[in-house]
C-alpha cells in the first residue's frame, strides 16, 4: 500500500495537543513529540524538531490554536489580548520563516473579525482555521506532484537534493509530492539523494522518508552526482525552491544550481518544484537574492567526533545558491508548469 | 619565507630510520612517526599515515634500505633471500599502489645487478638509490610546479579537489606544485579547498598543508563549487589525475568530472596535472577505466559521531570519475603542457 505511516505536524485524535515527529532525532529515533504547552511549541520550531516553511506554519497554527483552547478569558478583549500575545511569541521562534507569520496571521484574523461570537465559538472558528491551514497545504502539495508526475514514468531515475519533501510539509512535500502521489498510485522510482552538505539532510531526512515510503532509495555524496548522470541513472532531476524571481532565477539550497550545470551539460532536463507563494514578481532576477552565510562551525565540526579541518581555517559557507533559469526545464506549481521563458510563463500563473 | 616545515616522508639525520607525518591524525594532532622495524612500515602504509602514491613508493624504498641495513648475511646469496623476502612483504601492504611495486623493484633491481659487489657496498647502493627515488620526485613536482605556474598569476583565485599536494609526493605535490613554487617565490594565491567527501582528504589535509605554506586557505563544502565560480571567486582549477587515457580522458578522485563540467559553464579553465607515469597510451579513452566502488559506511557512518542516514539505506559510492577530455584546457606533466587535441599532444610527450 506504500502509505506514509508519519506525519511531520498534526493534532492527535482528541484534538488536545500537537503530534510533531522529531526531526533533529531522525534517522536514528523514530520519535513523536505530544506537545501542549506553547513554550514546548516555540521550542520545537526553534530548534528545528520540526523545520520546512509550510511545517512550521502548520505547527504554528496548531500551537496558536491549543493556546487558545486554554485561555480562560472573561471576554472578548481579554481573550484577543492573550491570543495576540501567542501569536507574538510563536512568531519569534523563527523571524524570518515567512509562513510562520503569515499562518499565525490568518489564524489571528480570524478572531478578530468575529467580535460578534462568544469565545467558545472563536475557538472553534480557530479550530477549523488551523485544520484548513492544513489541509490546503496538502492540497497544494498534492497538485504539484500531479503536475510533476507528468514528467516522469513509472521506473524512472529521479535526483534530489536536501528534504523538500513530506517532512517539510503537511504532506507529499513538493519536489518529493511527484514521488510520494506515483507511490500511492503503485508506481516506483529510483532516487538518488544528495546527501546535502553541510547539514544532511538528503542523508538524514529525504532518504528516511522515501525509504518510510517504499522508495528505491540510493544515497550518494553531492559530489557523485556528475558520475551517477554521466552513468545515464538519471531521468530527471527535482528540486524545491525558497524562492523564484520573476525571470526564473531560482534560490535553493546550496549545491542546486551545480546540478543544473551537469544537468544541462548531460541533457537532463531540471525541474524546479514549489508553490507560487514562493514566486516573488518583486524581483526581477536572482542577482537581486541576498545568499545568507553561515557559521563555519557546520563544515568543520557539526557531526564529526572530532574536528575535520586544521584550527583557524577560513570557511566560506553560503547556505543558498541561485540557479539561473536558463537551465531549468520547467517550474511546477500548484497551478501547472511554467516554461521558458518564464517572465512570460511566471505572468501567466499569477494571472 | 613560507618554508613548508615538515616532510610527509624523508630518512631521519642519521639515516637509520624513517620519518613518516603521520595522515591519520591530521588535522587536529602533528605527529611524526619514528619507524626502523619493517612491520612498523609495511602497518604505515597499509593504515594510510603515508599515502599518495609517489610517498608511499619513496616510504617503501626507504623501508627496504632500513631492512638491508639490519640484514646480517653471510653471504651474497643469503643476503637477496632477506631482501626479496622484505620487498614481497612491503608490496603487501597496498597491493594496487603501482608505485609502491615500482619502487620497490627499482631497488630490488639495485642489488641484483650487484653481485660483484660487497655487501656493505650493496647497503650503499641501496641507500643511494632510495634517496635517488626521492629526490627524483621532487624534481618531477617541481617541474610541474614550474609548467603550471605559467598558468597563473600571483593573487589569483585556485580552486582544487582532494589531496594531490606535498603530502602525498615528497615535497611540492602536483596539484599543488605551482603554488607551493609560487610561494618559494614570495606569490601568494587564494586557494578554495573542496572538503571532498566522503573521506575529506581536501578539509583534513589539503587545507592543512596550504596553511603550513602560508597559502591563503579557504574551506568549502563540495557542492558549493559552483556559487564560488559564479562569484568570480576562481580564475583556474587545479587537480591531479589517478590515471589519464591515451585521448585525455583523465581518472581522478570522485567528484573531479562535475568540477570540469562547472569550469566549462562559467568558463574557467580547468587543469590536470601530473607525472606522466600516471598516462596510460595503452588505454583509448576513459571509458575503459574501471572505477573502484567503495563500502557504503564511508558515507554513512565514517567521521560522524552517530550514523547519518537510515539504517539498510542504499549507497552508491564511487571512488573516482572520469572527466571528458574536452573539458579539460591542458594536462600539465614534468615535460610540459599538453594542449587539446590530447591524442596528439600526449603522444607528443611520449616521443
Amino acid at each position: 500500500m506504500n502509505i506514509l505511516t508519519y506525519e511531520s505536524v498534526s493534532l492527535d485524535e482528541n484534538e488536545t495537543s500537537l503530534k510533531i515527529l522529531d526531526q533533529t532525532k531522525l534517522p536514528n529515533t523514530i520519535e513523536i513529540l505530544n506537545l501542549t504547552d506553547i513554550h514546548d511549541i516555540w521550542n520545537a520550531i526553534y530548534t528545528l524538531q520540526v523545520r520546512g516553511a509550510p511545517a512550521i506554519g502548520i505547527a504554528a497554527a496548531f500551537g496558536l490554536y491549543l493556546e487558545a483552547l486554554r485561555l480562560d478569558a472573561e471576554d472578548y478583549f481579554a481573550f484577543m489580548a492573550g491570543l495576540e500575545k501567542a501569536r507574538y511569541y510563536l512568531n519569534s521562534a523563527r523571524p524570518t520563516a515567512v509562513n510562520l507569520s503569515w499562518a499565525l496571521n490568518r489564524m489571528y484574523r480570524v478572531a478578530e473579525v468575529s467580535k460578534d461570537r462568544s469565545i467558545p465559538e472563536i475557538k472553534e472558528l480557530l479550530r477549523l482555521e488551523a485544520l484548513a491551514i492544513k489541509s490546503e497545504d496538502t492540497e497544494m502539495c498534492r497538485r504539484i506532484g500531479e503536475h510533476g508526475l507528468t514528467l516522469i514514468h513509472d521506473g524512472a531515475g529521479i535526483l534530489t537534493h536536501c528534504n523538500a519533501g513530506q517532512l517539510a510539509t503537511s504532506k507529499y512535500g513538493t519536489a518529493l509530492a511527484p514521488i510520494h502521489l506515483g507511490r500511492e498510485r503503485g508506481m516506483n522510482f529510483h532516487v538518488y539523494c544528495d546527501e546535502t552538505r553541510p547539514l544532511l539532510q538528503g542523508a538524514r531526512l529525504t532518504s528516511f522518508e522515501l525509504m518510510a515510503d517504499g522508495v528505491d532509495t540510493i544515497l550518494i555524496c553531492d559530489n557523485m552526482a556528475s558520475q551517477v548522470m554521466k552513468e545515464g541513472k538519471v531521468d530527471a532531476i527535482f528540486v524545491g525552491c525558497d524562492r523564484v524571481a520573476a525571470n526564473g532565477d531560482s534560490c535553493n539550497k546550496i549545491g542546486t544550481s551545480g546540478l543544473a550545470v551537469l544537468a544541462k551539460y548531460y541533457g537532463i532536463p531540471f525541474y524546479v518544484l514549489g508553490p507560487t507563494s514562493t514566486i516573488d514578481m518583486s524581483i526581477k532576477t536572482g542577482a537581486e537574492i541576498v545568499i545568507e552565510q553561515r557559521k563555519p562551525e557546520e563544515v568543520t565540526e557539526m557531526w564529526y567526533a572530532q574536528r575535520m579541518a586544521p584550527d583557524g581555517v577560513k570557511v566560506y559557507n553560503p547556505a543558498f545558491d541561485v540557479t539561473d533559469n536558463e537551465l531549468i526545464a520547467g517550474i511546477v506549481t500548484e497551478h501547472g508548469i511554467a516554461r521558458p521563458p518564464y517572465s512570460e510563463s511566471l505572468r501567466k500563473i499569477f494571472a
